[in-house]
């Protein structure tokens, strides 16, 4: 008998891709999938390309979730803070919202608004002491998408003091599926296939997150939606000290990382080649003409950035090899 | 010390998604991959998706490849039988190449020019038969990627007197990888995206093996262009006998299939829902105005249409589980 | 002073490109267009490609209407009629709904549900003899998208003798406009990039207006939602009578026809070559097995599919030259 | 008798685009067009959205192109200055392509090598003075595609002393017809679609045309290649003087021009609003944490950022309305 896992919030994108990775992990046995308004619908209904999954999706209530090892949380933000208090202590939770993720009160308020629930361990294992601090962990708070490909381009360059924190300009493009499966007429395939457009300009609630994980005092952020189901595209820029060569710093703090490649020089990130995977790919340069330091990094937004990096943090949780049930190579073309 | 395994043709997409899939297959062990005009560099740089695969892609020679016990073809038609000429009996291959799949020699003058090859047992264990024949064999010819997508909608029906083999329509629409990775300016993405074109109208070369498979006596066979990377849709339209109730026979055809889902009535396929994976998802239903029966089927060209067809081949012949290292799920959205 | 125009229905999609056409429109004056859920909303809010565009939506009452020289209603099917009974005799109309297509009430009770509103003068100008019954109208019923790409495929083929009326297949693909603005889940970004999927296959509501304008007995329709914004490409197959040779056929209906341009022998209708026009592209040739008659058409869903032929119908109700304000060119790629 | 005019480069994406608009120009009469491997294609086989264009594309010799009034030249970087140093000076000519837009030599040397050609008028008539400079120009060099992108959204802003010169960053995302029409692998559909990836990062041939026409004296420039067919959005981001406000200064800037739009407040710009457009969307606001001042603008990289452009130039020198023959609206979805 393996760990026994429930997903709460199934019917959604990051929760699809849960249950795909779930139905191929070797040690985690899901034992039930939740939803709202989806509940009572076969997961091959809701999700068609887990045709030959032979489970209906319950309805999000507590004692379906305490019964399970591991509760994985990919509800809408400023849900899981409350159905997470509801579950025994005995139950591991890794949340893939944001709920847990800030631990400044203040941010969290001006950011997501409503009353602050508290920080859980950051669940971003290639941050330095990231690692064991997941391991030990029963609540965990798993990334956000855009922080995720950010933070792994940035907070190496900041913490070797390679760049200044305090010049930092990302505009970071995510797939579709990054905005949810909520049927909003902006986010019809009619509108955005051929199209690209920025929104929450200077305002997305993923800075404080950035600025947390990465230690940037100033962060510009665009995102901007682009037209592709899944993938981000993060380009970093930040001043450079002279202290330390960008490329090198990148080079020795994913020498070891399973999931983090540093491409050969003069190769570039391409989003789709981390497609399904939990992979991020980055490169680095020096800016010809304005000497500042450029960081691309790729990352599937619903693998390293949702259920892949979830399911990572719960094989350390777990004790188990980190690349348990998880791809490094993408689908691609 | 698992099933020593090498590819040749590695450097196109279906080379690509083989690598991918044996990768992450507990049993074969990838120990060379081989290429034409991309011997000699690294397959991570050849296939970004690949990043962090150590192996550096070589010439195409025999005596490389006579030191694996199986062998994977992933060459352009009509490139495959001289090479495998020269393989030792001992080394098991599969063909994804067209060379073998015909018996007759007529069709393959007609459809391909030079000279014929001659057949190997055909590669698709879902027909009456074949799963043991292909167990049995030390060459396979593993099936074309439209001709598979047809056949497991149409064979069914008329082994089972369904249908009439004597008018049969398809249109199938492939994803742009099923055109190959050769640089041609009518493939190019400004060309390709929000385009659909027919090709090939009437002639297309998987005419014969599609009649081959499936009985078909005469068949209209448009292909079709689609602005995605992935994925076959095949609609199949044929006149009923009134002999038996074409869903059923479908139904019972597959009942115990791992790799085929027909799908509930009223849902029917979509190629997003098969990326990345081994399954085909069919529906059938009967046509109110003409009478006709259809059935419309959904494969990754790339999966269940190339490399995933060949690698559950060569489990088969290895006596492997037949879905060792293979998803029925893919990774969508 | 031009002739002064009212569109109701302006913020779906075939009403944005009208508005589009009607701003680059000679003769029209585009006086008020008119909207449910929109209403009160700046044009150019709602139709962002319109930025420029000095007009806000009205609410759809006839009184708003009834002002205008000539009105085009864009409206969901069924919702016509009720409004084009309230116009004055006075105003002419170009209706883009279904609602006076079809000319046999028992057709429309099956397909469409609801009373029959009885049947306007049929808007295609290029079947024989609506040139001029459209010039003589004062309420014409547009085409369907599907109806109108099928049509000009077939038509001249059966009223020649050139094929069999009794055994056609058609299978037609559409991009993601043609299914409209509503939010619905199945037509997010996230779910059609990638993807193909057959709706409504054996029972869309086109069938009795293809059957209608050409002459078709029996029709097998199977549509397709394909991952681009617009376009619609048809494969039309049929069986040859012998009696005449199908392309000299349709390069004999098309000859002087503006619109319709039947490609040179070897060159294959791509939807991306009719975005933005009011053309449809056609190729034929026979099917080497089957014998079968195959014609492919493509057009613009939005352009020869709904506004642009609106447009057409509409020039020649005022006996304006029938190309006015009409593209023949694509803007591609 | 109209204005005689010839395309020089007719075969690529933006001579295309040229003979789209030219056709449709009530002016203009194309009267050549020419290229160099498709000499003696008709332009409707080269450029299926042309079909019904009655013109076979000729080579591309001098002769040929003195015979008109205005010659436009879209040919590759570095090609267009030997052949415009062949025209004699009666005929007018606008350049597509970079050969003449630096004044620098030296920056041509660093960013495109080989001999500096020496500047012409550059022809983006919306910076201050360079309308009239246009009009009074026999030679005009019309601008590249990011820098026209970038160009509108920053000049203005520096040249108010709205924000510092000193350090711009730019992320600027386009369309794949930027990358031409050379059969290239990596733009082949199966690689673009689902992916983003950067390119020349830190190192683009526009950065010294941008800083010439911006006044910028630091830009970091990333360009990105988006899987659509048409459209850049560039995100440009500087740091604010507080002088004066960045918003309404674009508003300032632009209120008579008739292609470039300050959108609505809280409305950000959609490339696929610009398609097939001559149009220009700008958006400004002030990044909440960092205080940098951001401004999006959206064009069609073959319209604004280059063959609208260039007719919107040829209208001026040949003293026609700027607008003519030109669409301030786009044809989306």
């Amino acid at each position: 008998m393996g760990i026994r896992v429930a997903v709460a919030g199934a019917s959604g994108y990051a929760g699809g891709e849960l249950l795909r990775l779930l139905a191929g992990h070797p040690e985690f046995d899901l034992v039930a999938a939740t939803a709202h308004a989806s509940a009572g619908r076969p997961v091959a209904v809701v999700h068609p390309q887990l045709a030959g999954l032979d489970l209906v999706l319950g309805a999000t209530d507590p004692t379906t979730l305490a019964d399970a090892d591991l509760v994985f949380l990919a509800l809408p933000h400023g849900q899981s803070a409350a159905l997470a208090a509801t579950l025994p202590g005995s139950v591991k939770v890794v949340d893939l919202g944001a709920d847990h993720r800030l631990r400044d009160a203040d941010a969290w308020a001006r950011y997501y608004g409503g009353e602050h629930a508290g920080a859980w361990t950051y669940g971003l294992p290639e941050l330095p002491g990231q690692r064991a601090a997941v391991a030990a962990a029963d609540r965990v708070a798993s990334t956000g998408c855009y922080a995720v490909a950010t933070t792994l381009a940035l907070a190496p360059l900041i913490a070797a003091g390679a760049v200044f924190p305090t010049d930092v300009v990302v505009v970071a493009a995510s797939g579709t599926s990054g905005a949810g499966r909520a049927a909003k007429p902006h986010l019809l395939g009619s509108e955005v296939m051929g199209d690209l457009s920025p929104y929450k300009v200077g305002a997305h609630q993923h800075v404080p997150e950035i600025k947390q994980a990465t230690g940037a005092t100033s962060l510009s952020f665009t995102p901007v939606l682009a037209p592709m189901p899944r993938g981000i595209l993060a380009t970093v820029t930040a001043v450079p000290t002279g202290e330390a060569d960008p490329r090198e710093v990148l080079a020795g703090a994913y020498a070891d990382e399973p999931f983090v490649h540093l491409l050969p020089e003069g190769a570039w990130p391409h989003t789709a080649a981390t497609a399904g995977a939990n992979s991020c790919h980055l490169q680095a340069t020096v800016d010809v003409d304005s000497g500042r330091v450029i960081v691309v990094s790729a990352i599937d937004n619903l693998g390293k950035g949702a259920a892949g990096q979830a399911v990572q943090n719960a094989n350390l949780m777990f004790d188990l090899p980190e690349t348990t049930g998880l791809s490094v190579f993408g689908a691609a073309p």
